[in-house]
């Protein structure tokens, strides 16, 4: 059983590290820092490394622990949560390689098992939530700390609670985290539902410039490096712009587009059919069925013209 | 005890009028069918009168029960859900001061309590929540229909369990929901996520339109009666605008404004500490103290300056 080799290497180990992938959200935080405590509870002493994160995140028990780098070559274990493949993790994956002993666990469908242990699970519908099989599993209680920053990853994750996926199980544990005092109003507030005025500077940028196309099947928009800069934007003042053309009745892609050094960003959602992920994979993306993502060189144009192409390919 | 009254007339009453407030939520609903689905099971057969809704919740079990008028006159009890005020019963007050026995369950903090029973709990997040304790009082079976439209008042209400005031309870009947087979994730998107065109084209103008005052403690915006026409606006498809401008960092109080026959229809919405439902009652309007509304005549500019002078009152 791979949970029981796990245990065994987190008992072997001296030197952990925590990594996760790079533009880290929600999900990405809460899975680190959940994994953080529950390894201190348990006698241990890891290094959770993450170069930059959201200020949104700020308000996470734990988030003062976070080292942005670390001076440890070769740690004797490194567990990648939440990350479906190496070159995603933070640009830190020479801590993962180095490693003696590579852990992965993860909830992407598009997984490509890159640690020497791989607990994967797509039907979970966070990352975060696979973490507390695995606690209780380790016999390591989910302390009040633990549960908001699992919280964290179910709600951003699952879009409050809204996404296909949800199961009842997710519903029970939120029942068990308010009664053990958690309030999940407000981290919901903090995680999820509060915009920075960047954030919505974006949203209103990118929904004035939508457009509906095949149909009103697809929507699209995109920002550039200069909008971002106009609006004095900070990492992940445009999340939450690609679900605005998904809720639209009558659209089945969404589809978001930001430059950024590498190209452009592409990130895509659909409603009910088509998977996105098969969409992205093609130009070395990946995700979820419905939650995906990739990145195009080339001007605006190119790629707004490659990915629609795709995605006309699985449009019925 | 209210409720062994409320089933005493129940059993005696022959004809009865399930009746909400005009321009009905969710919530009105959801308690509205609710309630319905439950007499029927009970062996009652109630009318169900309310006279205009809007077509997103057309996927509601029961909706094709509803009447839009009755022709009885003097009904043997008339049940008022999720109503504060007599004058809001959707224009129907008639129906409820023309029957012999009157009935109301609501949970506004405002409740004028109008009825001969008032059964009021402003501590539950939705009047539907409060049809689970009645029903299980009653000894009527809670049914995947009548489950899906409390689910609905809840959703809707709480934000899609956002709020605070939901419960654990609510988060455990949302997994017993689950268990029995309701697909949350989809009422959820039917009642709280898809956006009309015409709603995101209203939103895209009350956002572009956004002003932050007073420091940015207020959000302001309006929608006129021309910019509804001009999208081909129905129905509901303002719905939503409010939250966008609560929803940004800093802002206390988010005020919008919609030009409606009566006169302008003020939303209030509020974050931390002001009571917006005591800024309301001022001009003869009401309900929760994070949520609000009244209805002020004269013109915009007048309304505008007269609804922030009371929210200037309670701002820190």
């Amino acid at each position: 059983m791979t949970l029981d080799d796990i245990l065994e290497e987190i008992n072997k180990a001296d030197k952990i590290a925590i990594l996760t992938h790079e533009n880290p959200d929600g999900d990405a935080m809460g899975s680190s820092l959940a994994m953080y405590h529950a390894l201190k509870n348990y006698g241990k002493n890891p290094d959770i490394i993450i170069p930059v994160h959201s200020k949104v995140f700020n308000c996470l028990p734990g988030i003062e622990n976070i080292k942005t780098e670390s001076d440890i070559e070769h740690y004797d274990l490194a567990i990648s949560l939440d990350c479906a493949a190496i070159n995603m993790l933070n640009g830190f994956a020479n801590y993962f390689e180095n490693a003696k002993v590579k852990v992965c666990i993860d909830h992407h469908g598009t997984n490509t098992m890159f640690g020497d242990y791989n607990y994967v699970n797509p039907d979970a519908p966070a990352c975060s939530e696979i973490l507390l099989v695995i606690f209780e599993y380790f016999g390591i209680e989910v302390t009040k700390d633990i549960g908001t920053c699992i919280l964290t990853g179910i709600i951003t994750d699952t879009g409050g609670f809204k996404y296909q996926g949800v199961t009842a199980e997710t519903f029970e544990f939120v029942a068990w985290l308010l009664n053990k005092g958690v309030n999940v109003s407000k981290v919901y507030r903090q995680v999820l539902q509060i915009k920075t005025k960047p954030n919505f500077e974006l949203h209103r940028i990118a929904n004035n410039r939508m457009e509906f196309l095949e149909n009103g099947k697809i929507a699209y928009t995109y920002i550039t490096q200069e909008d971002e800069k106009n609006v004095n934007a900070e990492n992940g003042d445009y999340e939450g712009i690609v679900e605005n053309g998904r809720d639209i009745e009558g659209v089945e892609v969404s589809i978001f587009i930001r430059q950024t050094e590498k190209g452009w960003k592409i990130s895509l959602r659909s409603n009910d059919y088509v998977n996105v992920a098969d969409a992205c994979l093609v130009f070395g993306g990946g995700g979820h069925p419905r939650a995906a993502g990739c990145t195009i060189p080339g001007t605006m144009e190119q790629a707004k013209d490659m990915i629609i192409k795709e995605i006309n390919r699985l449009l019925k």
